[in-house]
Formats: structure tokens, sequence, C-alpha cells
């Protein structure tokens, strides 16, 4: 019992982040998620709350996830973003979840704790980098992992006309373009 | 006559720009927009042919203004980042828009004219300056152009939990950051 309440659970969230992906939150409807699950919506509303409140642990895994998959480095951040840009490649829902997040919660909501501490975590690796002098100062070390972060996801957040533009589009020169760039910035 | 239609046109486009920035395409209603603009249905679909179009043209129209407003001067692309940051903070849209457009129509439809445009000229701009020896060559001229741009909308991208941890948020302390990292890119 407990084994299948889990199992309808984790299908409802697997069918939820492809949903979420493709049309945001509003865009995004309950009665879809539920049949793409082979579940109902009465099942939705029984585990989550409420669309926003699956829209919210489906977030919440997925920040895990990533947090999980690419613990910090902050004496080697090229290869650190390096390692993000890899983590997208694998799970391409995750810059688009996160640009559904921006356009439509920021502001409208609590900030996720994971998120938070998360950052809060990295941002303390950063700084002591700094601090020995591994890193350079020359940005405060939240904003110097902002950027790091930030140019991880470079190509991912172009619009198609930029992508037409650029010759060489396999994931291997992608990946370096990212890891030259952070170093470029630490130089 | 013609001076109506001219402004009915621009108060439908003012509309739908807010209107658009606010919820996407998918989530804008045209008879919101129309009722902003003291306009109707009818209307909006006389001039632009349906909310797909019109969200085409406004999406023009903002692409147009970027160009006119910030010139490239790809023998200065720190200060070219830093005019870019300052027109996103005069026109807070445009990343929005931006953003709407990426999720809701990139390999849905044709590539926009203007922006291609725009785009192959910068382009041909950075790969004279690297001929030139002014920029660097180590990213192609594309990429380079790319990663600019990318950092120039830095802040606009960051999801609020990061932004809670950033002390000094003012715009200066933001636009200097933005043309700090070009300059360390170009190193």
């Amino acid at each position: 019992m407990i084994r299948d309440a889990e199992a309808t659970r984790r299908r409802l969230l697997d069918a939820a982040r492809q949903e979420f992906a493709a049309y945001g939150i509003a865009g995004s409807r309950v009665d879809r998620i539920a049949a793409a699950a082979r579940s109902n919506k009465a099942q939705i509303y029984h585990y989550f709350g409420s669309k926003d409140g699956l829209f919210d642990a489906v977030f919440d895994e997925m920040c895990r996830g990533t947090v999980d998959a690419v613990p910090i480095d902050a004496e080697n951040l090229p290869e650190y973003a390096g390692r993000l840009f890899d983590s997208y490649e694998q799970r391409p829902w995750v810059q688009r979840i996160a640009a559904w997040y921006r356009l439509e919660r920021a502001g409208t909501a609590d900030l996720m704790p994971v998120v938070l501490a998360s950052n809060t975590a990295k941002v303390q690796a950063v700084a002591q980098a700094q601090d020995k002098g591994i890193l350079p100062s020359r940005f405060p070390a939240s904003v110097l992992l902002g950027l790091v972060v930030h140019l991880s996801g470079f190509w991912s957040s172009n619009v198609p006309e930029f992508d037409a533009l650029v010759a060489d589009r396999s994931a291997a020169a992608r990946r370096q373009a990212v890891v030259d760039a952070v170093a470029a910035l630490l130089r």
C-alpha cells in the first residue's frame, strides 16, 4: 500500500515535470498531468494540495537533484561550470523550469528554502577560496558564484536566432566555451 | 483617419507589450489587450491577423528598439554590455519578452529576420575587431558576441533566491559587475 502510494506520487512528479517544462505553471493542465501519470486529479490534490503545490514539489526535487549531482568545487570553478553544463544536457528540463519559475513566480511566492540554503553554502565556499587567494576578489563571492552559474547556462538561454549563427555546436565545443569563459573570468 | 489608425495601432502595441511581458504568449488574452488599448478584438485581427501576429509585431519592434538604442561597439565590448544593461533597466519588459519567446516559440516558428540580420552584423563587427587584434581570438566571433550579450543580462536572469544573497544591488554596482565581467572575459 505504501509502495503503491510512493509509485503514484513518483509518476505524478515525472508527468508534472514534463508538463511544467513544456507549458509553464499557468499553461499546465492538471488533468493532462493526471492522465499522463495514469492517475486522477483527486490524487494530485491529495498529495500536493494544488497545481502550485505540485510545481513546488517538482522545482524542489529538481534543485536538490542539481545540488546532489554537481557539488561545488570552489577551487576549480571552470570545471564546476562544465559539470553544470553536463547536468543541463542530461536534464534538459532544468533550464526551462527555472525560466518559467523566474517569469511566473518571482516576487509572488516565498523563496524556496532548498535553493536559498544551497546558494548560501556555495557562496561561503567561494568566499573561503577568495580568502585563501585561490580565487580573485574583484567580485563579491555571491556575484562571482552567480556569474559562474549564469555562464554555465549560456547555451540554453539564447534565442534561436543566435544559435543559427554558431557553426560548431557539438556538445564538446559548447562545454569548452563555458569552461573557457569561466577561466577567463577568473584570470 | 490615417492618424487615428496609427494611434490605435500604437495603443494596441503598447497594451500588448505589457500583457505579453506579464503573461507570455499562451497566457495573454486578446480581450484584455483590446480593453487596455480602448479598442476591440476586431481591430487586433484587422491590424495583426492573430495573437501570434501581434506578438511578432511587439517582438520585432522591441528588437529594433534595442538595436537602435545600443549600437555595437566591438572595440569597447565592456561598455557595450554596460549600455545593454542600461537599456534593460529602462525597458524592463525586454528580458521578460525574450524569455517568453525562448520558452514558447523556439523551434516552432520562423526565425525573426530583424534579429538574424542584427546578430549577423554584430558578429561581423566582432570578427573584424578580432582580425585587427583588438579582441582576443580564443572564442569564435559569434560565441564571443553571445557571451557578452549573455553577461549583459546577468541580473535579469537570476532566480530571486540568488538576488536575496547579494548585498549591494544598486544599479551602479550591478552595471559595474557586468562591465567588469566582460572586461575579464577579454583579458
